[in-house]
């Protein structure tokens, strides 16, 4: 079906594209065969490090003349094959389309290439006294890569997730057109939204080559407060009583014992205090800190009346360091920890976080396998991984599908959703199907279709 | 092409819908016929109240055999024509699926049925210390029509629009299958963005039957204040220094003393003050009142030395009756002061809003119309009346095409967009191509085919 790339292609491809920035065979490097989990494998046969729009839209046009299949793919650092080239093909590797293009003052917006990465943007927008408030865990992804999956991460309680702070996007359609979808407009109402639907698509729509993304005026306070608690269902049952006491926080991140013992190990450093079985992690921030005070003094108040036998301020350089770089190790702690692992990304409605992180608990008993998690207990989104430690391959796939099926099925009892910010790639799919039922699956088909009716972009994933 | 209504249509139609739930021919009031503008006009053959999804899909259904065009619509307080039923056949009226569901205070959502009054929701969110903060000017409007234009309103420079506010749609499509897009959760990276697809689609693709939508704690104080200006030209060279200042702004309106004047004269109120050319009206709103107070302390000086005359608080009930209720009759008042009116609702980036005013009084002169303006000057979004005044019909069209045509052209250049919160509808498509071109208009009129292959749903409307 699709076209096996052969001497004409490279020839044509190297006859706009310099050699260092063609790569085939073996100069492909075995880290462009799977993303951040492993687990599924595939080399393109061409990879691509194009550096505008149009080279991006003149390899997508020879694509479609050609039927050769494409992968648009940033840092990589996904978790569910997303970036995987399954059917080999060209990969268009965006990293070095990495410029940040304009800072508009007048219209609050920074405009990017997709190769940009979320820690570059962020130390650069808060050097011009902004903040671009997503702020995912994985600060080497790109933000092609969190425009393509809705990144959402930690700031999401109070400042909401990617898809708020794309106002336009510079696209190439799978035929090589360019396209711009949106603008820097604040309000639309202008015909159909084609920008939220590539946002989220996981890049099997059009490649997204530049962004228009809002930014806010940066708090000038920003205080966090790490609590521990005697269990996790103790620190777990302040969340929603955290959500109903209508206070202003930022984040509300948990964290159990275990995992952070394994970023300890992970990163040979110390963490604060590992007395206490469960942490929660609050941030608050705005401008004014006698208003800030009186937000973390009525929370304490809350979490002390609850069980939270301390509250510390993360407040020097020292902690903060080792706070955050544990929070920030904690998949790849939990990684290092076992032979593989899968991964498990649902959100549910705020009000079902703590019912859902014990169900976790239920689960690792009843299938007998070790379920760590930690995440974002503010805004439902948990991150859950099923560890294999050192099982055979049989009893491991057969627990990993028991474990998947319960959580899956528990997240939709709960009026969840299968990914909360990590996305379907080919792992989830099955579970998005059983989630949203064939016609919904068959309504995103067709609008595939629409944009790409070849299937040359990214296929097999999502749908 | 579509069926005509036959007495076999209407004997099945009643074998579910009671008598007084669906008229015919004469039983349908001529108000069906127009939108608010009025215009273009058309009556339905059938108008149909249903009170569930369940009566929608059932219509749906029977409409899908029989290739029956159908038109949803709320209060029809459009302007675009959009809720017109061009080519006759069914109208689904639903204004008596007028529920508010559920108030869920653990997660922050408000569930809805479609033909909910936006007044009615902010007073009963409000009443339960919550705020739906969406707030465009037509108050009688539903929430169904809110979302199917994306409507944006005065609280868009700090809250965003209704799309931002938009959690889940329980929708039926146009062979009557009833589907959720969305949910509960904050989060999702689960699939193409069906949802946001649906909100500012003007009924073209599904008709919404359910919404859950998030809402926020109330602020605990919101002060208003109004700052003359001896010319239009000083006012809203303001704007974009209010911008830049990163002043905590809810609202930036600004109005002139013509209109103020219609105002006055249509509803036989005085407002405040009319010794002025120019007003610009801001909102501050938060939960500590000495942060506000410092904000419009700022703001205020920063008004007075770019040439405000004055600033009043509208503070006690009379002063804030007398400018809201003015501010809600601005578009009526100018309506009643000519024959007849066209609308421009452009939405261009906040940094061109004071040159795209001062423009608009270029063209009113070139062109020797007039052309009153007001609006949402913190957010970009223009509303723009050309006004026939007693001019006949062939001068009238003339003028207006050519003021349209300067005003869209202008826009696009500064990158806007052709319209903020109205919608496109039947009257603004020309404009909608002009603005996106034929390749993005055949994407959409692809994506309308995915749902609506026999394009029954609200036909020639948006593409």
């Amino acid at each position: 079906m699709y076209k096996k790339i052969d001497e004409n292609d490279i020839n044509y491809l190297r006859s706009f594209l310099p050699k260092e920035r063609i790569l085939t065979g073996d100069e492909i490097s075995n880290d462009y065969a799977h993303d951040e989990l492993g687990g599924i494998e595939s080399l393109p046969e061409v990879l691509i490090y194009p550096l505008s729009t149009e080279e991006v839209s003149e390899i997508m046009r020879y694509a479609y003349e050609h039927d050769i299949p494409v992968v648009a793919r940033g840092s990589g650092t996904d978790l569910v094959g997303a970036a995987v080239a399954l059917h080999g093909g060209i990969m268009i590797c965006t990293k070095m389309m990495d410029h940040i293009l304009e800072l508009d003052e007048n219209n609050l917006t920074v405009t990017v290439e997709p190769g940009v990465l979320l820690m570059d943007l962020q130390a650069y927008v808060e050097e011009h006294d902004f903040l671009y408030p997503p702020d995912p865990g994985e600060k080497s992804a790109t933000i092609g890569g969190n425009i393509s999956t809705n990144a959402g991460g930690m700031r999401a309680v109070k400042y909401g997730v990617t898809r708020d702070y794309v106002r336009g996007l510079t696209v190439v359609l799978p035929d090589g057109r360019i396209e711009q979808f949106g603008s820097k407009c604040v309000k639309s109402s202008s015909g159909y939204d084609l920008k939220d639907l590539i946002i989220g698509s996981e890049g099997t729509l059009c490649i997204i080559t530049e962004a228009i993304l809002k930014i806010v005026p940066l708090p000038e306070q920003s205080v966090s407060m790490l609590l521990p608690f005697p269990s996790m269902e103790k620190a777990i049952e302040v969340v929603p009583e955290l959500i109903r006491s209508k206070a202003s926080l930022t984040a509300i991140e948990y964290m159990s014992l275990d995992t952070i013992l394994s970023a300890e190990q992970f990163l040979g450093k110390k963490f604060p205090d590992t007395n206490f079985e469960a942490y929660i992690l609050l941030t608050f921030d705005g401008n004014d800190l006698s208003q800030i005070e009186k937000e973390y003094t009525k929370v304490a108040d809350l979490c002390l009346s609850m069980g939270a036998i301390d509250g510390y301020f993360v407040d020097t350089e020292e902690r903060k360091k080792s706070v955050w770089s544990a929070r920030g190790a904690f998949l790849e702690a939990i990684n290092a920890s076992t032979d593989e692992m899968d991964e498990c990304d649902v959100v549910v409605p705020k009000s079902r976080i703590s019912d859902f992180i014990k169900y976790t608990h239920e689960v690792s008993k009843e299938v007998g396998i070790r379920i760590p998690s930690f995440g974002h207990a503010g805004d439902g989104n948990l991150h859950i991984y099923i560890c294999r430690d050192s099982r055979p391959e049989e009893e491991w796939k057969d627990k990993l599908n028991k474990a998947f099926d319960l959580l899956y099925a528990r997240a939709r009892e709960y009026g969840g959703q299968v990914s909360g910010e990590h996305g379907i790639g080919y792992a989830k799919k099955e579970y998005l199907k059983k989630q949203l039922g064939e016609d919904q699956i068959e309504l995103m088909r067709n609008i595939k279709k629409v944009f790409d009716p070849k299937n040359l972009l990214n296929p097999d994933k999502v749908i």
